[in-house]
């Protein structure tokens, strides 16, 4: 690292400071930049295509230990060192491994998911647990899925949780979030051959042909899709589970549902 | 309800009073029963065959509420009322539904986990996440596993976090827990064949034969199997995913290894 790239800052009242506290505290900052927290998080960010670090704080005593990682960090952005005590009161997690970072990931919009040949877009409509979004956004990105889009009333994909959730995923899959239902559906249709999860189907997952141009619409844990979500569906598809069983977790159906289009498309095979 | 049936208790220093407290805290009793929270759960264990609710703890102003689920508690089984204020200290949710039961789930074994023509048995290898291992109980259930192993470094199927994430599979699929590892899969790979998931393998898991008498084993969040674990697998077995992604989420893996045996073995289709 050049000398003199680190800002060597002791006061809790430092501006930075003040973001990250705030950040790591919300998820995001105000201009929509993720805060997160730890090694892992921040190396992912790092080696991520769509992801820029623009401001990293690390603790004084682990400075040495992350001092590759912070070799990564590109020439424009800052790197701040602070007392570990100021770290760990700024920090979020019960261990503070001493490390954080802020990331900008670029505004994607809904034209750019469904462009290519054939797109496969995850959306989730309701769902409110962010473990289940994160675990979502991580087969998205396994099954390559081309975007995930999320409606309004679905939790944050910059939640803590669902990052966390993620295993680093937020930085590598497209994101497309809180969109209004009526409008973003009406457009997913036109474009692509969208399709639901629904318990009573005659057709089975495994039987559609998910082949094509494709938009998975997951809806929230218990109550499913809603009327005016799920009537955008051209088919509705069953995955085919003991009648005494009223659905399964949200993020194993969308990964199931990554897993056939993926199977059908012979990829990795 | 039978007039005199329900017992009303006030004080809280009465012996069930203190044995739901502590059992909501730990999730089991000393008997090992399993102690549960709010309507679903509680409707969940009086419906399922392999549970058996043993006392209901019930608030007094929710006691009418849920009249039609105390008359379906059977007669040999307590019920006992407490003021609603003292429900509220027992309960561990955030808000309390004002009922709680004890429930017995019969201890299963290996021996009868294997048995019928071709059974499917998962087997958790050192998950810890409890809120995995409750969506794998589910899709376990969904998919007509014949029973779910845990190993001894695995967390506690009766954990409540584990419990609520399995929406009551808990009560419904057989699941035997803590085995020891080496004499666990030494018995299930002289009985069945027992297939593993590794990243690198060259068979995909859409490639194997997955219709016969089969056991998965599914290892902990990252580090995936230990050597000593998956040496018992007589197939190593990969979910096609991309290059750059390490693994998917533990329960996600788990589903679709649930969701391919299924699949071709025609079930539900």
């Amino acid at each position: 690292m050049r000398a003199g790239r680190m800002l060597e800052v002791s006061s809790p009242t430092n501006s930075l400071v003040k973001v990250f506290r705030r950040a790591l505290e919300r998820g995001t900052t105000r201009e929509g930049w993720l805060a997160v927290e730890g090694a892992f998080l921040v190396e992912e960010a790092l080696s991520a295509p769509l992801a820029e670090v623009q401001s990293v704080l690390v603790a004084r005593g682990a400075s040495e230990k992350f001092q590759s990682l912070l070799e990564r960090v590109p020439g424009s952005s800052e790197i701040a060192q602070v007392p570990d005590r100021l770290f760990e009161r700024i920090a979020q997690t019960q261990s503070p491994q001493g490390i954080a970072a802020l990331v900008e990931i670029p505004a994607y919009d809904l034209e750019r998911a469904v462009k290519g040949a054939a797109p496969v877009v995850l959306v989730a409509c309701g769902v409110q647990d962010p473990g289940n979004l994160g675990s979502m956004l991580r087969s998205a990105l396994a099954f390559s899925a081309s975007a995930v889009v999320t409606l309004e009333d679905t939790v944050s994909p910059w939640n803590p949780k669902a990052v966390r959730a993620s295993a680093g995923a937020v930085f590598r899959v497209p994101i497309v979030s809180s969109l209004k239902p009526e409008p973003a559906l009406a457009y997913l249709s036109r474009k692509v051959f969208v399709v639901a999860g629904q318990r009573s189907s005659p057709v089975s997952v495994a039987q559609a042909d998910l082949s094509g141009p494709l938009a998975i619409l997951i809806g929230r844990e218990a109550a499913g899709l809603p009327p005016e979500v799920a009537r955008h569906a051209r088919l509705r598809l069953r995955i085919p589970i003991r009648h005494e069983v009223d659905s399964l977790n949200a993020a194993a159906a969308a990964s199931i549902f990554l897993y056939e289009a993926a199977r059908q498309r012979g990829f990795g095979y």
